[in-house]
């Protein structure tokens, strides 16, 4: 599926509801990041172990929180005026200009350590 | 672009650097979190007017924040073993039946306060 | 109260419970912006007006939160060997000397702006 | 150093330059979370052992991000009429209750789930 067609599905989600009155950049932005936090729940104390047994047992809830940080992201995304799929591709060459393969293979580096 | 495609092309990039040792799912939640956090600082104590200009004189560096969450997303969701297509789908069909347009037009409640 | 005796006894808490196991620095990470998360839940959406009125509602769990953000902060601060109280003491006069009266009064600049 | 005179010395800073204007919860819960961002980018990609060398080597620079935390903890506790000290040790019992010793002793399971 194209990323257009999931962002135009989350967009008249809202538009239905008239919530764009609540969101602000601020409000999406909270609002991103406590999503994140939901997801990183699943995981805080647990052993690498366990957590392959969380992947499989919790797998619909975990891809609940997926698709909740993608839904943020569409509306920050169409709010902001920014082309995701665009913006993604842009900063995939730009990560291969900072990350040259010979340098950064294997290295946990920062791009500026290198 | 197909989501399956834009995904592919980051675990690509990831293969030809040998990251994957790097990418534990604690790491890359933090790493999300990290990135949220860097879209949220343009915004950070800023006035609607002043995120309106900002929106625009500093769209090229907020596309990129964006685009960062969204390869954290995708390594998650490929590492998780989750289809994040086929999750963002099934998440706003349940959004819809948690928030009814006639419950919840106009209103900032969450489902449960409905 | 100070500082350090609300540490101690944040660190016997976990002693007696043999804790210190599962607090790797990258779980307290995590667990310390899942805290964040939940004190940001009470505000996301809410207009100015409805944060008044939930500062006073629930300020018992809004008070539960600040707290677990500061038991996270004893932790990191006693596994990383930093004295609290010492290098909050240093950050506000580094503060002072990075943001001077007269040049950042009233104005919500960085201090590399200013 | 007692809280109730650390958090004194940070508002004072505050009035100084008069940003309490700037200072919705809001904002102070989009600043502490770009606070915690900060303290988790020491950690992020690497090993237990190179956390170690870095708790040493870069121990100033966190040392003033656990500050920078405690510092926006200390806004929040003030804008929301919470005495922190009182949050703290009301908080550590309640955890008491709801993890008793021979019940959570060695465990990484949350209280619902003992």
């Amino acid at each position: 599926m194209e990323n257009k067609d999931l962002i135009k599905k989350i967009i008249a989600f809202r538009e239905e509801r008239n919530w764009e009155q609540f969101h602000s950049i601020k409000d999406l932005c909270l609002g991103l990041s406590i999503e994140v936090s939901e997801l990183q729940e699943f995981f805080l104390w647990k052993t690498n172990e366990q957590i392959n047994s969380i992947k499989i047992e919790k797998k619909e809830h975990i891809a609940d929180e997926l698709a909740d940080i993608f839904i943020f992201l569409a509306y920050l995304s169409n709010d902001l005026g920014i082309d995701l799929d665009k913006a993604i591709v842009t900063k995939i060459d730009k990560n291969d200009d900072k990350y040259p393969i010979e340098k950064s293979r294997g290295s946990n580096k920062k791009y500026n350590e290198l």
